[in-house]
């Protein structure tokens, strides 16, 4: 991952406009947790009925890992976290490209592989609530 | 409250059928989070503009709380659970009503009656979890 | 299904808080119709294509069946009809799992379990509006 | 109004393409009826925030019924409708201006006036149902 | 297609109401590409979830197209417009129509059908946009 | 802005993986006037009414605006164009803050901003298209 050195001199505003303040990366991973157990369902079944509906399910729920990404990404994340941050604008399109990829897939490892990224973002998040 | 005596027995079948078993009462929280944090912004604010932006985001927001909630009622509890906690439809009920009443009142009050609710669901939710 | 004994006694308010006091059974009902109405022309048509659109379409009508419900649980009824209807919570609970069911099932007595269950809601709601 | 003579023979097929067949003016009419309700309400009271929020409600309502106005239009009618009732095309659009005038309107005779373009809506399709 | 022969002399009024008076067929226009393009590639790849994936998309796709063009139809287009190209109701209908049957088929040809009405609408549009 | 001396050279694989591969900034462009224009027609109306309306209407806009942007950010655009354009993630980001600003403020300036960097981004599409 990229370089966290400049974390602890953020010195973002906080953030105060509506809508509200309150953020917070759990809404990205539960919906991706559900990804990941849809794909897994999905393999230990081979019922048609059942497989169609986990492939509309999954597609809802990886649309929202996206939402809430780019919420996080847009509202949540200001000018100076990207300057502490260099690599944060990527991480954020890999998260966004690995829900999309966890869309096209029914392989748990591609759920996985989104929820990996989603706790990199937890982890930045966090440090700069507390800076 | 309503009594917990029978918890620690509740043996509801480990809920696996799609949609993916992923709950969690935060999910609820964040939202009704937001709408508090909404009502309180709402009343530091005499700009008419922000105020009307802060109803039209909170009416939002209270209803995924809603939506959330009803989530948790509908598919998470089940007839072993509603047993061993006589109270919970009606916790359930006084929390939809909790934030039917939030979404009308711009009190943060509202809101935060609406968190402690919800913060009785995710202690029953936990112990469910656990048992 | 559960005793009415005490309905002709509800003495709640006029529902009259916004959003509206405007509700009607009918919305849960024809939702559920479409929902019985597509497991039908499901097992009459074996065209993977059809099928697979079939389910796509009764998810959705099942999850509107299972909003409809939700405000009239959450909002339309009060705690004095719950007094007076004591199994109504736990009708409500069935019926918002039938809907979960149908969701989860092209068989169309799924569907049917559903529209049963809302129409005992319908009765009760209308021993209630005439109350 | 617009001539029925031709109704009784139209002779357009059932109509039985997913989605489903199951179609009823009612969903239209219970949103209008909620408009109209919230317009009385916001005439009936002068709390601002009371106001701000049947806006924000009226606006949702509204935009349901030229939804559901819009899928009998495209979907439920048929060319044979068209040519028994000449004047239905040109009812619709009226029924959709005058759903998008109720919202643009805290008047109740705005809401009044939508009700009475889908009841004539309403009468046309139990025709043709029963034809 | 219809007569133009009255068009230059349209007059009716700049639409000036909220919602904002900004409206363009090629809203329409891009979700029917896509409608198309998703039928391409369904047509393309044999693989099982591929197309089921591939019927979720169309289905919302479609769906898009219908509302944009419902929008044209109620709020763009005014009385005179109507009197003006007296095929034009018949032509937003069969656009519509034209959504639902892509919607219910994989051909490429129920997708390109979907686009030439909706160059037929968008023609029109521009003419009264000029005029 | 930022340099884009290598766009050229961007070899990026055609986009082609569900979803359809249709993208196009109009989506976004069409959105930002709309949030413009109302807030044009605030500033020149100050009925309570219409100006509530406006905020509601507003706020869906510059939402669509912000979702059709993420699309594009997550799905159109690959790593070989933010190789080409080392801005890119960049302008993507003060876009999208742009679209929230525009949602919090009725000044048409807010409305332009958003517009010149949507346009920005348009001409890095279209040059990536050509490539």
């Amino acid at each position: 991952m990229f370089s966290r050195l400049f974390a602890p001199r953020v010195t973002a505003q906080a953030h105060c406009d509506l809508p509200c303040g309150v953020y917070d990366p759990a809404q990205a991973r539960i919906e991706a947790e559900s990804v990941k157990a849809t794909q897994e369902k999905y393999q230990a079944n081979e019922d048609a009925e059942f497989r169609a509906r986990a492939i509309v399910i999954k597609e809802e729920r990886a649309e929202l890992v996206k939402h809430h990404l780019s919420v996080l990404h847009t509202d949540y994340f200001k000018a100076p976290h990207f300057e502490a941050y260099p690599g944060l604008h990527d991480l954020f399109n890999r998260a966004g490209k690995a829900a999309s990829a966890a869309k096209a897939s029914t392989d748990p490892a591609t759920g996985q592989a989104l929820l990996d990224l989603i706790a990199e973002i937890d982890a930045i998040f966090w440090e700069t609530k507390k800076a």
